[in-house]
């Protein structure tokens, strides 16, 4: 078999099969469904006939995400983690989150979010106890008109010095996350800890996968931030470390220069601006 | 947001992480996984990007996907399953076996065949007690030239009247499954049930899916068969019943029109005829 150009009538044959799985879902009541699962189908077999898929590597797939299934539970999910490292988390959040005038872009929100945080006042240190160098962080909100956002929600959560977040602790404690509202002049402050590098569980399928590729399983330095208020886009974002090495080369693709600043060093340890433009809802 | 047009700096920002993440696996020591991560990678993004995935629809897949994982064990696979109703799998058999001149053509494998099935002699019985009405099979293998091929194996296996194949029997026992050859003149024959339809399992996320496209969990009344000699190529197939009205709705896309065969009415039950014409290895 010449895998490199099918004969005419080979080719007849697959979009035959591909033209009758598409019309199988033609009655599908929601269209939206209709349309994803049509969608899905016609790149799934787009694959499957450009790289003459061989029934070896079928199978291969086919074990790689039986493996990935029986690995995940409540506390690790592989399936994420694959979406992740083949950039189509960070490609969902581009789509649903277009640049708009001057607003903070978006990156993705990771698995370590937590609903509920513990209350922050301004200035307070949210590090709980997590080892780590303390770094100050301090910013304002406003909307791209340039008008300050006072009481807009601000939720922080990072990652410690040992590359842990406290839901990955196994004493449950809560420790390096909290949320604290920007004051009258959409202004903001507290004491974290500077951001390191750490991996993605990397020993699982994904983390074979990302072996094989010669790719690193690291994540670039960050501090998660989500920033929500009324009548605005709530925004779901991380800052970067200038100057981190990781930089072109995160594991998860959640890099965007315009999110990489500069933490200048202090006696105490670091010390970073953020100052954040959420667009308008619905833009 | 405008799903339908985004803007022309929006689709740059997308197109930039398609590079970005295509790039990632540019240096890939195996050159045929590069080629597949990247095809890969490519249309996942085309997909994500053209039906403007919400951040609800990633979320809402990514739980399929781990329900579909949670379900699967050594009895269940629900991961191929999903293959099979997307067309996947037949469009992988159909890929890598090109018609060739009169050759018989391959359909999907299916998850119920058993290596080391027992050796039947021509004309013997295979049902093995399993329930159903008796149906007599005889035909012929040949190459594509004409000529017979003594010596071939051809292992058979079937559900039962109740829709079930042996392995899903609660005992263990052997039923309506077995090999034998061709004789000196490429000949073969042997009892076994008429094909009866049977829904594939659909108490899980696929027969969710299926109920939510309007689609029927049935497959067409078959019969299995592979048969292999040396010098020609392996052929996995099914015989189908002529004139069964799930024809065109077969949940897995395993029918082609040559496989439909006359199943002849008899006082004990059916009669049928199939003559199989293999392709020369490597064809």
């Amino acid at each position: 078999m010449d895998n490199g150009s099918p004969a005419e009538g080979q080719s007849a044959r697959e979009q035959e099969l591909l033209d009758r799985v598409v019309a199988s879902f033609d009655d599908t009541p929601d269209p939206r469904l209709r349309q994803l699962l049509q969608a899905l189908v016609r790149h799934l077999h787009d694959f499957v006939r450009e790289v003459r898929l061989t029934e070896e590597e079928w199978r291969q797939a086919i074990e790689f995400l039986t493996e990935a299934g029986r690995i995940t539970n409540d506390r690790r999910q592989e399936l994420v983690l694959l979406s992740d490292v083949l950039g189509a988390s960070m490609q969902t959040i581009t789509v649903n989150n277009p640049a708009y005038a001057e607003a903070t872009e978006a990156t993705v929100f990771g698995p370590f979010f937590v609903e509920g945080s513990p209350r922050a006042e301004l200035g307070d240190d949210i590090a709980g106890g997590a080892p780590g160098e303390p770094c100050l962080v301090e910013g304002s909100v406003t909307d791209t008109d340039g008008r300050a956002v006072p009481g807009a929600r601000i939720e922080v959560w990072q990652a410690d010095l040992e590359g842990c977040y406290d839901v990955q602790y196994d004493d449950g404690r809560v420790a390096a996350r909290a949320h604290l509202f920007s004051d009258d002049q959409g202004r903001f402050a507290f004491r974290a800890l500077t951001p390191t590098p750490y991996p993605i569980p990397h020993d699982g399928p994904v983390g074979r996968l990302l072996e094989a590729a010669g790719r690193s399983p690291m994540r670039a330095s960050h501090l998660h931030f989500m920033v929500s208020a009324d009548g605005l886009r709530t925004l779901v974002t991380h800052i970067f470390v200038k100057g981190d090495e990781l930089l072109d080369s995160d594991a998860v693709f959640g890099v965007r220069a315009s999110l990489v600043k500069e933490f200048e060093r202090t006696s105490e340890g670091s010390r970073v601006r953020f100052d954040v433009v959420l667009a308008p809802a619905g833009a």
